[in-house]
């Protein structure tokens, strides 16, 4: 997220997934080893972000995403349905759980990814996702509606911030019309990294 | 700033004047030494907060506030007309312009503190708050309104926030409206500190 509140930038299309500005929120991750390896890379750095990212990937068993975060403002699927923007070896490495109107038979990728797609709304996602995860985290990755859909519903139990020190101006905010005193989460640890701080919370 | 980007929670009122849960905003700088002596306290803690509270307070010489933050929505000056939240011996101890569409007299506080009524302008307000702090740094402490003011005209060369992890879930954000890509200011330094992150800006 930006330092004002954005998790995405401005006219979000096809080509711009993350909007104006909005790929300058991930700069800090990509030079990592830790995001890296995932991402089938070699090499990268190793800082005060590294830990964070390690336990993170570490405790996710399952996720669940949004259709726009799986492949843009997707419709109906037709007969040679669109892939993603993920490629045929996902980062993910584990079941992914994709809210979307459209039902579809899964798709199954290289690398342990594969794509679950949703119809019957977020807490089937959560419970599906909750059984594939078996014992780890479910991560509602994105984007930005989906995650606000996990808060308003209040069904966040953690929650990690990385909060990056630029402004986008405009575009899309995770934190919109919660309500006075929401989402109701306790901090409980700071990590500052460069170019990123990680903030941490826990239910209340 | 809370996590979620306000600077006030909602209701502001007399009574209230950071809104609903707006008081915790200032948590963290309380029981700071740094903080309570220039309050007329004495004893306090030392932390990671300790040096930039003092550098910052040691650089200001004026501060530029909107009339909110003065003494609420204080409307036309009567004869007996109310000298705001601070008392008789504000925290700022050197001279205060307070944005107002209401002509009056300048007030004397002890302590050093001056407040100014300015009723020309925002720009009006920096240039005889640029002569006032002969040399030091002008401060626009605040409201988000006048705040936000500034960032629009572009006139803050530099920004800090201080980011507490706290959630407020409605309330007075400070970066509303700024338009893609505004404001046009570059990160220079975070630091971690106790119930707060301070994060600091300069002009891109």
């Amino acid at each position: 997220m930006s330092v004002d509140g954005f998790v995405a930038g401005p006219q979000q299309d096809a080509d711009t997934p993350l909007g104006v500005g909005g790929e300058h929120l991930h700069d800090w991750a990509f030079p990592l080893a830790a995001w890296r390896e995932p991402h089938g890379l070699e090499d990268g750095e190793v800082n005060e972000s590294t830990p964070v990212i390690e336990e993170r990937l570490a405790r996710i068993g399952a996720t669940v995403m949004g259709r726009n975060m799986f492949g843009g403002g997707t419709g109906p699927w037709g007969d040679d349905p669109w892939n993603g923007w993920w490629g045929d070896n996902p980062p993910f490495h584990h079941p992914v759980f994709v809210l979307t109107h459209h039902a579809r038979t899964p798709l199954m990728c290289e690398g342990g990814t594969t794509f679950t797609f949703v119809t019957d709304g977020i807490e089937s996602a959560l419970e599906q996702a909750k059984v594939a995860a078996a014992g780890k985290d479910v991560s509602p990755a994105g984007g930005a509606y989906a995650g606000r859909q996990y808060l308003h519903a209040n069904l966040v139990d953690e929650m990690e911030i990385d909060l990056v020190p630029i402004f986008l101006g405009d575009g899309e905010r995770l934190f919109e019309n919660l309500g006075a005193g929401n989402p109701r989460l306790t901090h409980v640890a700071t990590v500052a990294a460069p170019g990123v701080t990680h903030l941490k919370f826990e239910r209340a």
